[in-house]
C-alpha cells in the first residue's frame, strides 16, 4: 500500500450530546468500524442542548485551526426526525462539513467558502437501519467516514443549491452608540458579543478625544482593555478575546453570573462621558 | 514487521470517573505505556457515580457499533477494595470485555455471547504496585493493554464459570396494561424504559381498534409517536428511540425534569380509552 | 522515511477549559496541523476554573503513568495576558512540560527532576498572530507540537534559571497531633490531604498501644482503614488512596458534601482515645 499522507487529516466532531451518555461513543464506534485508522478529534460535546446558534459559533471559531482537509462532523439537531435535510458541504478552503441543515453549519461553511452541497440520501453511505432519533450515529457519522475514505461528495446524494442560513446579527450605529448583543457565553462566564474589531474601530474613528466604554443591559459603563490583566482582580471589563469579538469579562470571575446574562442581551459601546 | 491490520481495533473505555480529575488520564497513560499505538476511544466517563446499572445499559447499547475485535474497558466499581472479582470476557461476537464482576459487563457480554471468562489474577498483567482504590489504573487498564498486544485470555488468570448477573427487568402484561419501568435517563432528560418493541407490538396485537398510550407514574396518558417531531414543541410523547426501547420524551425539552423521574419509576402502556 | 518508534509518545493535555466550548478543540486542531500524527491524550479539562493548585496536583499525580518521553501541555492560566512567563521544561525522567510559569508545572516537574527550562519566546514556534487571551492555542500548543516533531528545547527560547514554585504544605507534628490540610477534592467527593504515608507511619511509631484516628474540622474522629470496603456503607473513613496520601472518604458517598469541605480545611491525625 502506498503511503497516503493526505489521509492523516482528522474527522473533528462537535455535538450537544453531552458527556453522560454513550451517544458520542457510538458515533466514534461507527467511524472506527467504517474508517479504521481515521484520526478523530473532539471539538466539544458540551454545546448547550439543542442550541444551534451556540454550536454554529463554536464551529465558526474553530474550523480554521484544523488541517486543511479536515472533515467536520457537527450534530446539534433538535429537528431530528422532522423534514430537515441532512447535508454535506465542500468548501473553497478545502475542509468539508457534515450535519443537519438547520443553520448549524452555515457560519463556518460560509466563512470557508461554500463550493458544493449535497443532501445525504444515498443508502450506501448510511447505516442499514436508520433510527428516527439518532442520525448522528446512523447518517452523519457514516457519511463522514465515507468522505474520509475518499468517497466523492457527489456519491453521498444529489447536489442542492442552498442551505438554511443562520444570521448572528451585526452591530448597528445609532446616534452616539454602537449597538450589538451577546451571542455566546463561554464556560468561564465571558460574554462574547457580535461587535467585531472593524466595526468597533470604525465607530471609534468618529470620536477624536475620549476612548470608548461598553455597557451591558443596565450595568455600569466598563473600560475596553487590551487584555484581562489590565483590569483589577474581580473587576469587569471589555476586551477583544480569542474570537476577535468584543467580550465582557470579569478578571478572575464570571461575567455571566454577575449580569445574569443570556444570549441576546443588548450591549452598547459609547464614548466616555 | 508485518503489517497487522487486526491490531487497528480500539480499546473503548467507559467509566464513572467523571471529567474533573486525572483518573481517566492516568488509565490512558498506562495504556499508552504498555500498548503504544493502541487506538483508544472514550464511550463515556460521565456515568452517574457508582451507578452500575446505568453503566451496564450504556455499554449494552454501544458495543455493537464498534469494530468486531474491540476491547471494552469498563469501570464503574463501587466495590473496589472488597472481594468482588476482576474479570475479562471473550465473546462469540469477537469483542472482549474487561472490568469488575459486579454486573456492569453482564448485559453487554450476554448480548454478545459469553464464550470464556477469566479472573484477572496474573501479576504479569497488572501494575507492580496495586493500590486499594484505583483498580482501573492498576489492574483493568494493564489487562486491556495486554489483550490488545495479543495476550491470550488464559494468560490473564484462571477460567471461571459464571459472572455476576444484572437483571434490568422485563415488562409484564397485567390485565389491560403492559407494565414496565424507567431504566435509564439520558442527558437530554429522555426516560428510557425496559419496554422493547416486540413486547409492545405483541401487546398491541391484543387490541383491534384503538392505538396504545403510555403513562408514567400519575401523569397523563401520552401518545406513542414515530418520532419526536410528531409531537408539538414542548409536548410529552412516547417513542421508540435509539435504544430500540420505549422512551418518554418531551419535544425540545426534558421529561426527566417534568416528571421528576428516577430509574425504577413505573410506566404503563394501555389502549386509548 | 525511517520508522521512528520514539515518535509514538503522546502529547498529554491538562486544562481548565471545560467541556462546553471549542477551546480544547482549537488547541488540538493546532497540534494536528503542526504535528500531524501526534497522539494526543486528554488528562482532564475539568480542573476547576483558574485553580492552579488543583491542576498542579492532578499533573503531579498523573505524569508518571505516561510513556517516558511524553510532552505534557498544561494550561490553567488566570494570568494570561499579564507578565507571567510561558515556559517549557526538560526533566531527568525524560518527559517535557509546557505551560504558564505560575506554579502549575512545578510539583510535577520537580518530582520528575528539572533539568532545563526555557522561556517560550521564539516567534517560529508560536502562531503568527498571538491573541491576548488564548495562549493555550497560540503559544503553548505550537510549542508542544514543535517539541513532538523533534525541535530542541533551546530552539524555543532562552534558558532561564528557575520557575515559580507552588508549595502544597507539609504535615506538621504538634503535641499529640499530626496536622495537615485538604489539598484536593475529587469528583467523587473524596478529600485528599497533604498527609503522606511516611509522615503518617513516622507519627504512628510514637505510640505503642492504640491505632490512629483522623478528624476533619469539627467532625468526629474517623478510623483509618486499608480501603473503602472496610467501612460500612455510608460511613466516613480515612484511607490511603491512589495519590498515596491520606484521604477522607465516605463509602458509596461524598465526603465533600458531608463536611462542606474546601481545599485548606484542617485535618488532624491523633491516637485513639
Amino acid at each position: 500500500m502506498r503511503s497516503r499522507p493526505e489521509r492523516r487529516y482528522p474527522i473533528a466532531i462537535l455535538t450537544d450530546f453531552g458527556y453522560r451518555d454513550h451517544y458520542v461513543g457510538a458515533m466514534k464506534g461507527v467511524i472506527a468500524t467504517l474508517a479504521p485508522g481515521a484520526p478523530v478529534i473532539d471539538i466539544s460535546h458540551g454545546i448547550p442542548p439543542q442550541s444551534v446558534a451556540a454550536g454554529a459559533i463554536a464551529l465558526r471559531e474553530s474550523w480554521r485551526f484544523f488541517p486543511r482537509r479536515t472533515i467536520f462532523l457537527a450534530v446539534v439537531d433538535p429537528g431530528v426526525g422532522t423534514k430537515r435535510r441532512a447535508i454535506a458541504i465542500e468548501t473553497a478552503a478545502g475542509c468539508r462539513f457534515v450535519g443537519p441543515d438547520n443553520g448549524l453549519l452555515f457560519p463556518a461553511a460560509e466563512s470557508a467558502g461554500i463550493a458544493r452541497i449535497v443532501e445525504l440520501t444515498s443508502p450506501r453511505h448510511r447505516m442499514a437501519r436508520v433510527s428516527a432519533t439518532f442520525h448522528g450515529r446512523d447518517i452523519f457519522a457514516p457519511a463522514a467516514a465515507s468522505l474520509w475514505r475518499g468517497a466523492r461528495l457527489a456519491a453521498l446524494g444529489p447536489a442542492i443549491d442552498g442551505i438554511e442560513p443562520l444570521e448572528l446579527g451585526r452591530p448597528v450605529v445609532s446616534g452616539n452608540e454602537l449597538r450589538g448583543e451577546v451571542i455566546y457565553i463561554d464556560g468561564y462566564g465571558n460574554l462574547v458579543t457580535n461587535i467585531d474589531r472593524a466595526s468597533f474601530t470604525g465607530f471609534a474613528a468618529r470620536f477624536s478625544g475620549p476612548g470608548l466604554s461598553v455597557k451591558i443591559a443596565r450595568g455600569a459603563s466598563l473600560p475596553v482593555c487590551a487584555t484581562y490583566g489590565d483590569a483589577p482582580k474581580g473587576a469587569p471589563l471589555g476586551t477583544f478575546g480569542s474570537f476577535g469579538l468584543l467580550e465582557i469579562a470579569i478578571r478572575n470571575g464570571s461575567a455571566a453570573a454577575r449580569y445574569a446574562a443570556q444570549p441576546g442581551m443588548p450591549v452598547k459601546v459609547h464614548p466616555h462621558k
